[in-house]
């Protein structure tokens, strides 16, 4: 007989704090342009309409799952996706691309609008997702940037490799980037809570920049809005991912979230100790996707060894590579679902 | 009375390990392009003609030193330098751009030059250089890149956000890789060997792209190649530079250098309780430039203080941004120089 606690979901067990056999597994950027299937899809939409549409944005996000055995499905959407709510219009070229935004005026007039008018579209999409996925038993992950990376290409108008301006805008303008931060932190809730609502059943917070500050400056700008977010979602877990944040690990640890996801450069294992009761999501480099079979299996095993000893969630440390082949993801598939978490214990 | 000692420039000093007074200080990048006269150089020749041509190299060298009390010159030149005398074209857009190496033919076909047809150019750069700087007892540094970042531009092509090609390539084609790292050890050794010979006083070796890597992979391609570079440089002190390296620490430990440089990440007194006996140099955050005098006041004070409790060569994390205003750079002189290392002992 099977109970209802084993009925649920494997990665909502891991993130209720549950050292489980056998570790769930999604993979950031899952739905993406390595899937032939994608592709298809993106030659006849641009990216924007596909986030956009919901029947289209609900298709890519389902595509993975049809193809490989994974354990969370991802809403398809971008950390920019709420910004054109606030006034802001959104480009891709490939990446992201807005007029920067650097005076107090501007940060002024943004518009904070109500979380159901934030994202419309997107909520339908996680709908009709959640109406797919009622036979699978796989949770629906919703997810929003954090304040400070959407900070990040609001004043510095694009994606960059330094972010300077927006760096110096930091130490010229902290007033000015306070309320800026403040404004995205309060449409951060909103649009979440709005996912919420719609079905998202666990919550991710992308900052993806945490990594170009130090421990000060993220204390003072990223830290207490970070916080504010994380603490105003209610009823479903929630995962923060900080890229190349190894030396802020004592600023996340303050942060009120049930998962940490991190990067490929620090193990797992060292991760856990400086955040003792935090499920540990992450960390195989995306780059071993593009290696072959031997190389693949050599570090999904690490990464998972590495994760012994508490809840782990296997993903990567960033997103997959267009260059990926679908049979390397496959494989990892089975790496990992073939890895016993418990077997040291018997 | 004035000993030798005290007559010895404070940079060298410092690299032998005297907690000094005063913490010498020079710029990643102090000869660039927020100096109106580097543009005025650059008007008038390409990147690669002013560094080919020994006494615009030399003119755009000298520049920071004629108008800050800067400790040390550093010879202008680029990691790339190198490249062409192996058969490797490069050019600047403004990054370096190669045709990408990817085959083991292709690596088979470099060549080892001899020291001195590597960069003719350079070595008589640093003799004008010492020439001049024979009156101000200021010391001259040279440099190159290491093996692991200079194959990360070859095999990918040109700098990247991600170098996704050339981290795959680690990992389907190892032996290829081994093969490429050890020509470029050999190459970077009789390059670096020639610069002292032609009279540097200070080897800077510059792993830009260190924080790709987790610590096997480093372990694995960076460490053994890095070490054989450093071992072989005889008669001079050695900077090694890493950065987004504070996971790579325990392998840092384990490189034959004098000093450590390190980005603004991490606080130098924790970096120098992971390399007891080295000495530190960094780590302002270049960013801090580009803020008001008081946040760059605050900021630089900062990274002082925590340089106290060993030597500490003054520095930023990495280059000088080109929005730099050389104000602000005369000020943080100021700061630094005000800095009484020793106040604390008193």
């Amino acid at each position: 007989m099977v109970s209802v606690a084993e009925d649920r979901p494997l990665l909502l067990r891991a993130l209720a704090g549950e050292d489980t056999a056998r570790a769930p597994m999604w993979l950031m950027r899952q739905a993406g342009r390595y899937l032939p299937e994608y592709m298809a899809v993106k030659a006849k939409a641009s990216f924007l309409e596909m986030v956009q549409t919901p029947s289209l944005a609900a298709e890519v996000t389902l595509q993975p799952l049809r193809r490989f055995d994974l354990d969370a499905a991802i809403v398809f959407a971008d950390i920019m996706t709420p910004l054109p709510s606030m006034g802001v219009p959104v480009t891709f070229n490939p990446g992201p691309v807005v007029e920067p935004l650097r005076t107090a005026a501007a940060v002024e007039a943004l518009r904070i609008p109500d979380g159901d008018e934030i994202a419309p579209y997107l909520c339908e999409t996680l709908k009709l997702v959640r109406t797919e996925l009622a036979t699978k038993n796989v949770p629906l992950i919703g997810f929003g940037g954090a304040p400070l990376t959407l900070a990040a290409y609001l004043i510095q108008g694009s994606g960059s490799k330094e972010f300077e301006e927006f760096r110096g805008f930091l130490r010229r303008e902290p007033s000015t980037a306070h309320a800026l931060l403040n404004t995205l932190t309060e449409v951060s809730i909103r649009y979440l809570r709005a996912q919420v609502n719609a079905g998202a059943q666990v919550i991710q917070l992308f900052d993806s920049w945490a990594g170009l500050h130090d421990e000060d400056t993220y204390r003072t700008f990223g830290l207490p809005y970070h916080r504010r977010v994380l603490a105003a979602i209610e009823g479903v877990p929630r995962i923060f991912l900080a890229v190349g944040a190894g030396h802020l690990l004592g600023c996340i640890a303050e942060l009120p979230c049930e998962g940490v996801s991190v990067d490929w450069r620090t193990s797992l294992s060292v991760i856990r100790s400086r955040l003792p009761g935090r499920t540990m999501q992450g960390n195989l480099d995306p780059a071993a996707l593009l290696g072959d079979a031997t190389s693949l299996t050599r570090e999904a095993n690490a990464v998972l060894r590495a994760g012994v000893g508490g809840p782990h969630i296997f993903n990567l440390g960033h997103g997959v590579f267009r260059q990926t082949a679908p049979e390397q993801v496959a494989r990892l598939v089975d790496v990992v679902g073939g890895f016993d978490r418990h077997a040291g214990r018997r």
